[in-house]
């Protein structure tokens, strides 16, 4: 019997690994928590070795954006954006539109604030956004909770919400949240806002993201958010919440309620998440570059308004464009076309050297199966390779946004953790490629390389192992009672509220339940 | 309420694309099978956006390649394999390894074939390997069929490999059939061979690999093909079959028997996949970008070896490295680090301009569940996104390469089908882009884009619809019964199956059966 006979396509790699025992020890050397400087990912690695947009094509869509700013413009400015707008150089035609010459563009694209930092509360999760360096997390307005042992979609609630705050606090690999579901048990939309708030807060102290139904919501956020932080001046130091800010609702017309809620925010000093959320084939164009030309130019104009407001303003350009199944004209978060508008806005950011953010990872499938696998992992393995400094809505959505599943979110950790991993890329060093190595090993050495030093060093810091995916052999699988990966999901969830202790001390935690109706 | 309590990340897609009718007439539209050169993804688009490796990280590789054939050379070279290879040049030391002067390498890289075509027996699935154009298809080596019905991992018989063979021939995405598992049915070794042969071959049109277990095997194979194609004109001319051939026991080690059988495919005219499959950490060293050098040096040396023996005969550049994961020695084909490998070196197999496979898609987890979609997802997109020619492995591989699952293999179609729309990319032609569709909507327009000629013509053309995936809304999907993925897969497979119609004509299949013994 030949190597072949055995495993034709994989010669003699399994027989290899078998020779060497010590399995053991080593699966206990890996438990071992890692020093935080030798993790093999960490938030913030820089990507953008995936190139979706030729030059030619980057400055195409550069130039198209302009145009369409110049000659279309955005519709119903509400009165303060007309002021600050027309104020900046942006003209009023006739038709009411505000137009803005491509010179007015220019200046605030060299005035924007560039290399910013989204605060953690805890400085060790700020997120540093600038080059390509890649962040995952959160975000969304799912308005059911996925139950994955009946399939039920269920109403969400603030409850919910806390407890997915707390999740992600566990999760190595879910560098952000922003509120991926509506507290749907809160009627009032102005507590509903403040309970969304606290519930992310009181959960985590990684940056927070939200949205305000109204302008008038700000002020008390605003207020909740000074009793955390200890004071406005500790609250301005460190921001730790975003704005998601649907200024716009394309195509090209302002959204009037949010450009005040924006204009609150930045008075208030919250750093704003620049949202154009267009939907190719309806409300932007089928054509994907034509989607991304519309995407880049509502953000431009959101980005002169914050900065002719404040120059320099923190603001992460959101171009957030969704796909739609154009057959049904219902929204398809998790297709290929989606992937692809996420990663060429992503090289957009980077032309403009500014902090971006846009949408990937969401499923269109109902539960956390095949195809929310790989509907999550196409797009959010291309917006990391493209070097997307935000990427939102990575985790935990199904249904094209409509539901939030927590077993899904903690599986998401897994496969962040993988796409991280080819975020990291290959290092090619001349020690990493020393043909010393395959010398030793082949001339006169073990003729394998399990047992070498250069195995054990790397094994730790080169790969990265995940927590709840399963690599049994078929027969390990077996005897273990054929574990589901969805059972697992929920087993490290529970383990993860377990452990989860309370990031709000019990005396600020009071004073913000005394002033404010928390649901949760 | 504002647009921002209703869905506050999304403002008014959705409530825009409830404005249109005809969803019924659209989706009609779609159903109706699109011409050829209209199909939004097709076999051999060029790939080649992502490198994963600088310039200068590649030629150190290559440096480090050739060094490694130079200075450890090759051991256990088999009596003909010392002939031809010091006949053109290599020299055996003292220790009786073969090495390579760079010179030589440099020569028969010169000589190598480029630009080969890998035939179907239908000369529409020709597989033209050039540049950076991308097909995806099976392979491997399961020894179990894995029943998602109980979970059981049951032994793979030639009845099954057939069965894959008649669901590729259907499915769109898959563009070759190279046999995924081993036909345990089958006792004697020469019968497996043959049969295994037959299984692909009489169900599919597509171009098919196999492997060969004795060097003394492929003459009666041969002679099968012979019968197949009607005469050994016919073969030699079109070749529909490629031998699936690991020369090298890594590492830097020859596989006799193997070497044998490469040499008896040359001779009978069939081309080779020169296969180097290594696992990074056991048989190759755990540095990703080691294990690239040691996988490309050993590619090489097989290079060189058919070269010698017959100038620019047709052989695939086989680097298939795998992973293991370091704590237990086990393959870990679904890990990031894998999708690594695999495009690092498709972009090696660019440098030098040469046809190229590698593995990737593979799942660790041991059923088509959401771990198995983002394993197969991401080392698939990367495969795609960096050029590689031939992804080998690409679908229905589970428990990594232990199990292959027909259901998966049906889904996988879907997932390649996203995949390859992703590898296709953004065209940002001036057309594409132009401002006119975006004016023509907001001044005076309807105000979406639903009913605009773009959207109605790129539908068609620059969107993948899935078979199986679900796009559903929660509503529809409850109204449905909630219908599972796994079921709705297990009803295509059906379907398909059934709609299959025999791709050898009744006179050649009897001739077959007269002279070999087929067990399906």
């Amino acid at each position: 019997m030949t190597d072949e006979t055995i495993d034709p396509d994989l010669c003699a790699p399994r027989a290899a690994a078998r020779r060497h025992g010590g399995r053991a020890a080593r699966t206990a050397e890996r438990a071992a928590p890692l020093a935080e400087n030798l993790r093999p990912v960490r938030p913030g690695m820089p990507g953008g070795r995936y190139n979706p947009l030729s030059e030619e094509g980057v400055q195409r869509i550069h130039r198209a954006a302009l145009d369409a700013l110049e000659q279309v413009g955005f519709g119903k400015a509400p009165p303060s954006a007309v002021e600050i707008l027309t104020g900046a150089g942006a003209v009023q035609g006739e038709d009411g539109r505000i137009r803005f010459p491509r010179a007015l563009v220019e200046d605030m694209l060299a005035r924007a604030a560039r290399g910013i930092v989204l605060h953690g509360r805890d400085p060790k999760y700020d997120l540093h956004l600038e080059g390509t360096r890649v962040h995952y997390g959160t975000a969304g307005a799912a308005v059911h909770v996925v139950d994955v042992e009946t399939g039920d979609y269920r109403d969400s609630t603030s409850r919910d919400l806390h407890e997915a705050a707390r999740l992600a606090q566990g999760l190595d690999n879910v560098h952000f949240f922003q509120r991926p579901m509506v507290c749907r048990d809160i009627p009032d939309n102005l507590e509903m806002d403040l309970n969304t708030l606290y519930a992310c807060c009181a959960g985590t102290t990684k940056h927070v993201g939200t949205s305000f139904t109204e302008p008038a919501h700000v002020a008390q956020a605003l207020e909740m958010l000074h009793l955390i932080a200890g004071g406005e001046d500790r609250w301005r130091e460190r921001p730790f919440v975003s704005n998601s800010n649907c200024f716009v609702v394309p195509p090209m017309t302002f959204a009037e309620e949010s450009c005040r809620t924006m204009e609150a925010c930045v008075r208030g000093g919250m750093p704003v998440l620049l949202l154009s959320a267009g939907q190719a084939g309806a409300t932007s164009p089928a054509s994907i570059a034509a989607t991304i030309v519309q995407a880049t130019a509502e953000c431009l104009a959101g980005l002169v308004y914050v900065n002719a407001m404040v120059p320099g303003f923190p603001a992460v350009f959101g171009t957030w464009p969704f796909v739609s199944d154009l057959r049904t004209g219902a929204m398809s978060g998790g297709s290929g076309e989606q992937a692809l508008l996420t990663a060429g806005c992503a090289q957009m950011h980077r032309f403009y050297g500014l902090p971006g953010g846009a949408a990937a990872g969401m499923a269109d499938s109902k539960l956390p199966d095949m195809q929310a696998g790989w509907e999550q992992a196409i797009s959010n393995t291309m917006a990391g390779l493209s070097g997307l400094n935000m990427v939102y809505e990575a985790v935990g959505m199904h249904a094209s946004l409509l539901g939030f599943c927590p077993e899904s979110l903690v599986l998401g950790d897994d496969m962040l953790g993988q796409v991280l991993r080819c975020v990291r890329g290959i290092e090619v060093t001349e020690d990493a490629v020393s043909v010393d190595v395959i010398r030793q090993t082949c001339l006169g050495g073990p003729g394998h390389y399990l047992g070498s030093d250069q195995t054990l060093r790397l094994m730790q810091t080169d790969y990265v192992y995940p927590a709840v995916a399963d690599r049994m052999s078929p027969k390990e699988w077996n005897e273990k009672g054929r574990p589901g990966l969805v059972e697992r999901a929920t087993a490290r969830k529970r383990r993860l509220l377990e452990e989860w202790r309370p990031v709000i001390d019990p005396a600020t935690d009071r004073a913000v339940r005394e002033r404010f109706r928390i649901y949760f």
